[in-house]
């Protein structure tokens, strides 16, 4: 954080300063030295993701500066969830191929106003000048050996999801088609995800493993399998489907969404069956769903599936939009 | 890092995952899921600093991969060193025009060669497509409250430096005029920076206050001075000049290369007058000299330096080389 730049960046670099009111004891140096300096919780292990969001990639040119703050920081937070990590430092690496006060003020709004809500702190950061890019490193931290990991599904587990995917590819496609409605649901899941981070941690102990549902439902399970070295068999009618969609799409293509539409960082979990209920006692007062899809089994691959849902499943064949 | 990629890029990742070989104690998840998980030392602190480093910015496009790869990496380490922080763990956010599979392999291998010698593991990494730009963001430890501040230089501190600055402006220069010369040691010093690391564990405990020398001497040296509320008297004398400067330049001309020129990474540091043979004894295995230049007086700025060096001081005054 020596590099010196530009004064214009200068002020920039000031909008992403966390403000003096916010001390934490476990902030020692916060910003205005060479590094940050932190206090990690004895006994815990720290759990560290870093995501890139490239302007016109993962998110529209045009979308809301507040949105593509809040999202920036949401699809790092989100990695954080699915490992069951509580967030609480993240360093911010902004490239801006200009000046603009009120765009910045409003991204750095969206960026902050999910920063506090999470706990987690923005304690480094690095400005320089290029097309819009926003890295973003969190730190989270996780009584040690208590990591949801990809690799812990076992045969006989059931496979169920928070909340409702489908929702935000469904946003996206309407943003393209050029909906502005402000507050509308499809979008805000697009453009605002909410990471699960209070799912995250309170199904450590309970899940047997945990990814969030970034590329798909179907290529995020698939990671999980080859993880943990087994297959599953997923049940089409359990799909939860999200009242927006039935009120306005076919049950094929809602399912085709939820299925292999990204960008919803829903956590998708493995557990034992008789955990099912306790797992979802612990989620209610977040008031997200968990809804049980299938169940794991010995083998590879998924199960249960038409072969149309199959064929257009991850990231590939969703390039446009699903990145 | 669980958003999904181009396969093209899949593969790309792989050149900057760390070899299954390489396992460590305190990486308790490396690559490979949602975060990586770390078991930080106890008692210690966290030092972290994000770094972006953009193609025609921050390095010629036209430098050799192996050397960028090393130089993102570097300048990032550089801040932990001016902190006084061993290296533990780093992420990358690597976003690249294209997959050319022998520049990759190059840049990876200029990476890892000082991440492996710097002990700083790769842990985490994210890669996009765009405009060649590598977010390196490291971690560091402490014991902790012993950070080396920007804030503790104390009127009849020293001022010294190790090494000799002046060098990478002058190396940059000389490779804008076509220099190709391998191990040329000008070109080398802009090109592979050495992060010193080791001077900086080094000095702790010694040393009042440290930061690394980027934007050059001066400009570096006022924000010690701003931070620590003091001012500065250099004795023009007294800079190290680099033998390679000697033979080619004049006096004055390298001195303003000395005072002015960045990315040098070289560490200024205050310290007591009675402290500074222990010093120099505890950088003597590393062959690194460190030369007191001035002193910290009461007052602000910096005196002792005639305006002909200061009028050219900083960032802003070199816009198209030592950014």
């Amino acid at each position: 954080m020596t590099r010196a730049s530009l004064s214009e960046f200068e002020l920039i670099a000031r909008y992403l300063s966390r403000p003096a009111a916010a001390e934490r004891s476990d902030v020692v140096v916060g910003n205005g030295d060479d590094c940050a300096v932190l206090a990690p919780t004895s006994g815990h292990q720290l759990a560290i993701s870093v995501d890139t969001s490239v302007v016109d990639v993962h998110f529209p040119h045009d979308a809301p500066p507040a949105a593509i703050g809040h999202r920036a920081l949401a699809v790092a937070l989100s990695d954080l969830a699915a490992m069951g990590a509580r967030a609480r430092w993240c360093c911010m690496a902004l490239t801006l191929p200009a000046a603009d006060p009120e765009w910045l003020e409003a991204f750095a709004e969206g960026f902050r106003e999910l920063a506090a809500r999470s706990g987690c702190e923005l304690v480094g950061g690095d400005v320089t000048r290029g097309a819009l890019t926003i890295g973003v490193t969190v730190h989270g931290e996780l009584p040690a050996g208590q990591a949801l990991r990809r690799s812990g599904a076992r045969a006989g587990d059931l496979v169920a999801v928070t909340g409702y995917p489908g929702r935000a590819i469904t946003g996206l496609t309407r943003w393209q088609q050029g909906e502005r409605e402000a507050g509308h649901p499809l979008l805000e899941a697009y453009l605002r995800p909410e990471p699960r981070l209070a799912a995250g941690e309170a199904l450590r102990g309970l899940a047997s493993s945990a990814i969030d549902v970034s590329d798909g439902l179907l290529a995020d399970l698939q990671h999980v399998l080859v993880a943990s070295g087994v297959g599953a068999r997923l049940d089409l009618e359990s799909l939860p489907l999200a009242t927006p969609l039935r009120a306005t799409l076919e049950l094929d293509e809602i399912r085709g969404r939820v299925l292999n539409g990204g960008d919803d960082y829903e956590l998708l979990v493995t557990l034992a069956e008789s955990d099912l209920a306790e797992a979802q006692r612990r989620l209610a007062p977040l008031h997200l769903p968990l809804t049980p899809i299938g169940r794991i089994i010995e083998g590879e691959g998924i199960q249960g599936i038409p072969p149309r849902y199959l064929e257009r499943s991850g990231w590939d064949h969703f390039p446009e939009t699903a990145s």
